[in-house]
């Protein structure tokens, strides 16, 4: 019997312990995307106590919770933080299988030292140690992340932000880890939204330009991506239901657009063409700017209106959605290479049974780039060993795995940087067991090289990072 | 090499033993979904031989046989009974990873105590122990339910039944397994079917109120709610092909129920409106009750017209049904959540893809009660190792395993009940590798009580079982 | 740890090695759907160079290049063969977990007896071995499949074509290896194709009558099909995006034609109904003949226009597409069986989402033949150990594994045929885990057989052949 997560957790055979310990587990950090508020570091923010930095905001354990049959006061209520902790703790106890009952430990042995197994037995003891640990001065936002081998994140902001945080953070020198903006313009997206003419108005005043048209918002959203291009932007990022493909001329754009303005209601067609319109403008762009298009899709969100009403979006209500994601998707992806601008690409569905068909899809687009376009890594309600262990060997069998760019944390917690150690074990796990099973040869140089590049290297080379570890006053 | 069939079959490590022989063996069981015909246990019925226990109707075994070219006269055709055994044996012997070659070798042990294995050669002595045994004058239906560890079972029952079967079950205090009815509404849902004016006939009969409309319908339809939960039922189950969602007006519901009346056809939009409104009304109602709403979908069913027409429905011709069952069933369920009627709902889908979609979906309902919203055990074509597995670690990495109500047989055999064993046997084996993989602490007591209570203290709790045994006259 | 791709390559447990060494592997070849060109054997060609036996036609390898950034230069641009060579060793030698590492592994072996690892390092040396082996008079098409354990072929065929080829090789005595046609009317059946006219104008020129209408089309066909019975024909073959099931009336289709002929647009429901009409004629018609009829769907053709533009199809650039396979699928099954002429029938998706489906639409067909109706092995980008191993698993739960008809290469490549032992082995081992883990009888002779049966005999009595060992000359 194995021991509870000790050093060797999730590596089954020598190979995979000395790819983890020898390749990857070193490497540094790029998290290509998450949702970390720069703010928060930018302030350099810190927590009292567990349930304010690790139950505050993670929709992922307020699911288990509530699915545990905790009651709302426990979860997002008015309970105090002990309490809520210790509703945690007691569910978590029980959570055999689920990925949180091992993020959960990591963390603790991280960030707090905590070694042993949380529960409602130990949960006092755990509350004290982290409490006292939160207390040591070592635990801001920005020395987490210093402390977490993160050399750089990219976050995820709207075309309108000021992105004010990321230059106060990078005017702050004693700030080793950098910090770059993601363009994520769903707001422009959505013109279905209650909020979209708000939103127009918004950026009409941020590009000093009355937008009247399409083609106005065009040059204005361009506008703002040559000014997220100078914060050192490198990706964009989208969530959308699925992607669309109904081309349509520009002057039916305009038409939908101006109609839209009016406040008339649109037509699903007419909505479908004016995402498809908008999404071609701006992947052809992220082309010439060499920037990634990140396309999140396959969700169903809000779902239980009660919920949605009493704390809003983003809590914990979120599900898989069928959407005719699939030929269109090829399609959209065409139109671009036909021009010449399909930009390198990087596709998640939140279902897994789409796992194969995006792995053939980018196959159909490849070429001059290591791993153009890329099948991203298990996300959200994957985002566990099933799921990562499914990804990685449906892109190994069916695509080239050892073009990936790896791992990324898609989280809003300070405290999520060893799930990149969670992915790293699992990846040396496969690798390790293709080398002891006599499927692949045991070549430590060659799988060293396949570990690191995952981990960390592929990732610098497709974005295009030049990270400049910045000169440290200290 | 394991022996064959063991007592440690299925548990490939040591605490996956343990915990099955100290914990989930022993466990009652609680068949909370069965299509036992209750007649059967009322009138005691007895068996001559093991074709009729065994092959009488049990459509898994044919379509196993049909596959491997077997004529249907030894199906369900005329040949003689032992001819019909030795064809199963014949084929049986061959079916390497089929569930009927262990749920068949696990019956065989149980209640005929043959350890060998069935094969042509081994036929005629296995026909011979199994008729003799079947003649010592402890082989009828309440012996066998007696004597497999059954606790409650609950049949599956239309609204119009007398229940007169379960009432003369209870009056036999000789028997001490409690057997509940289930509503099982479908004739009243599927307002498309050829006999639906019948059946609303039928149901104004038991109600003595003349059905004029959609509202004295839902009237008698609660009349016979109030009559079931008289008699101890806990739960609905619905077979549809997928949950419907298109809401609309009282008034039009009234039309569409007159037009059917007339005989006029309904538009597909129409028979959906009607579906969704009564499965609306029937499942706020569950929720009032405290009934458990059991939702089985993703069914093609009579596929081959020929057959379909020669021996008539059940006899083995489904198959995975596709239809839009995503979004729909989403919106439906928030729609009786947003009234705050929605009740404890447990989803089976026949298509094994949707795994992790209803893994999602019931993780948008949860809260207040342990597993409110259950993804059901894997059933039907799904029901065998690999799809129970898929189902567990779905489960286990999406949702909250240990709130899992756990296994069900859905089966017509009075032999099954090893279903339950065959379930227990691979979640202690999950949760065994959990263990020794150092995946989940080594702790036996956290893990029996996981393996105790989704074997049956789950299922007791969320049913709302109070079950008492009866006092025993002998 | 094994040793790399040593003689138990991928057989873990003794029961597997016994089975596969003394059972499965020295069985012959029936390679029951291929892309090999006839004319290719009938020529006898030779190669010059690794290059052009190996990268010259192989989509796969390509697509692996490019997804590795390889630039189409070295692909199916001008660069010099062993430049393009020595790429694709880079390429590969990083390429763990895809089937290509074994595959090139298994051909380097049995083909050209080298045993190392090909890597950039070793691809000289391999180019060297490789040019030797192939001036050596001993690897023409002929030599390499008579050489190959193959007793028979069956290649992919317009209804059009004159089979000379075919004639030209059972013309050859000294080849003892028999190679059949197979009906591939995919030209007759795609009405919506730019070129289907001059189809009708070329089969109205070989059946030497005008076609003016479906009926004469029929009969065209009908004639060319008793053509290719004479010649062994035992299976038809069809590339379709999804079966269609909307009947019409003859008159209806008749109209459809017509329509076509003069050019004007068809509506997607009349493409629908004229593939429904001709597939429902054909496959009553394979019935009578005794044929097999293989569907092949589920694909999303030329994705790439830029690509399809400079190189045409079957380049690289199809992947899984998204079609209403499904409950037409079932219905138009069910109308030929009605008729009572359904076909054996081998149903194959590019969608590996589709297994369970598939065994369980395959389940309500079956009766009379062994495995009647087949789930056709994993199919092109499913066909790595992972989806073998998937495919089986769900054959043997749902299914009847023991009558499958086993593994057939569907390549173009001469090389090939290692597939069949990489099949081989991976069936093996599922049936020896079966029986180590007391899952079933650990009796070889039983499992010794159905290992056999799926790799030959279930082959050859399915299909029908009588494969007469033609007196050699020498």
């Amino acid at each position: 019997m194995k021991k509870f997560m000790d050093e060797s957790f999730m590596l089954t055979t020598n190979t995979a312990q000395v790819l983890y310990h020898n390749y990857a587990e070193k490497q540094k950090i790029i998290d290509y995307h998450c949702h970390i508020n720069p703010k928060e570091i930018a302030d350099d923010v810190t927590f009292e106590n567990i349930t304010q930095i690790w139950l505050g905001a993670d929709h992922y354990k307020w699911r288990l919770m509530r699915a545990a049959g905790v009651s709302e006061e426990y979860i997002t209520g008015n309970a105090p933080d002990y309490e809520k902790f210790l509703k945690y703790a007691q569910v978590l106890s029980y959570a055999v299988g689920n990925p949180l009952y091992h993020w959960s430990h990591l963390e603790l042995k991280k960030y707090f030292n905590y070694s042993g197994v949380l529960s409602e037995k130990t949960a006092p003891e755990v509350w004290e140690i982290t409490a006292s640990k939160l207390k040591t001065g070592t635990m801001s936002a920005k020395q987490i992340i210093a402390n977490s081998n993160v050399e750089a994140i990219c976050t995820t902001d709207d075309p309108a932000d000021s992105l004010e945080y990321h230059e106060k953070i990078e005017n702050d020198k004693s700030f080793g880890v950098s910090v770059y903006p993601a363009w994520r313009p769903d707001r422009a997206i959505n013109i279905e939204n209650a909020d979209f003419l708000d939103y127009i108005e918004k950026l009409s005043a941020v590009c000093s330009v009355k937008i009247t048209g399409f083609e106005e918002l065009c040059a204005c959203l361009l506008n703002r991506m040559f000014f997220f291009n100078s914060k050192g932007c490198k990706t964009s990022d989208h969530g959308i239901t699925d992607v669309p493909y109904s081309p349509a001329q520009k002057s039916e754009i305009e038409k939908i657009f101006e109609k839209r303005k009016q406040n008339a209601e649109l037509s699903s067609d007419e909505i479908r063409k004016y995402k498809t319109a908008i999404l071609l403008y701006l992947g052809e762009k992220y082309a010439k700017f060499g920037w990634v298009m990140q396309l999140h899709f396959g969700v169903k969100r809000n779902n239980n209106t009660a919920m949605y009403n009493k704390i809003g979006a983003d809590t914990g209500f979120d599900c898989i959605g069928y959407y005719p994601v699939s030929n269109d998707l090829v399609n959209f992806m065409d139109a671009l290479d036909t021009k010449g601008f399909l930009p390198k690409t990087i596709l998640y569905s939140l279902n897994p049974t789409d796992n194969a068909y995006l792995d053939t899809v980018a196959g159909c687009f490849q070429g001059g780039i290591k791993g153009k376009i890329q099948h991203g890594s298990a996300w959200w309600f994957n985002d566990h060993k099933k799921g990562m262990y499914e990804h990685i060997e449906n892109l190994a069998s069916v695509g080239y795995l050892a073009g990936f760019v790896g791992m990324l944390t898609d989280s809003r917690s300070l405290l999520s940087y060893p799930r990149h150690d969670y992915f790293r074990r699992i990846l040396c796990d496969f690798l390790g067991k293709a080398a002891e099973s006599g499927e692949f040869p045991a070549d430590i140089e060659t799988l060293g090289k396949i570990a690191a590049d995952i981990s960390y290297n592929n990732t610098k080379e497709y974005f295009g990072f030049q990270i400049q570890k910045k000169n440290l006053d200290n």
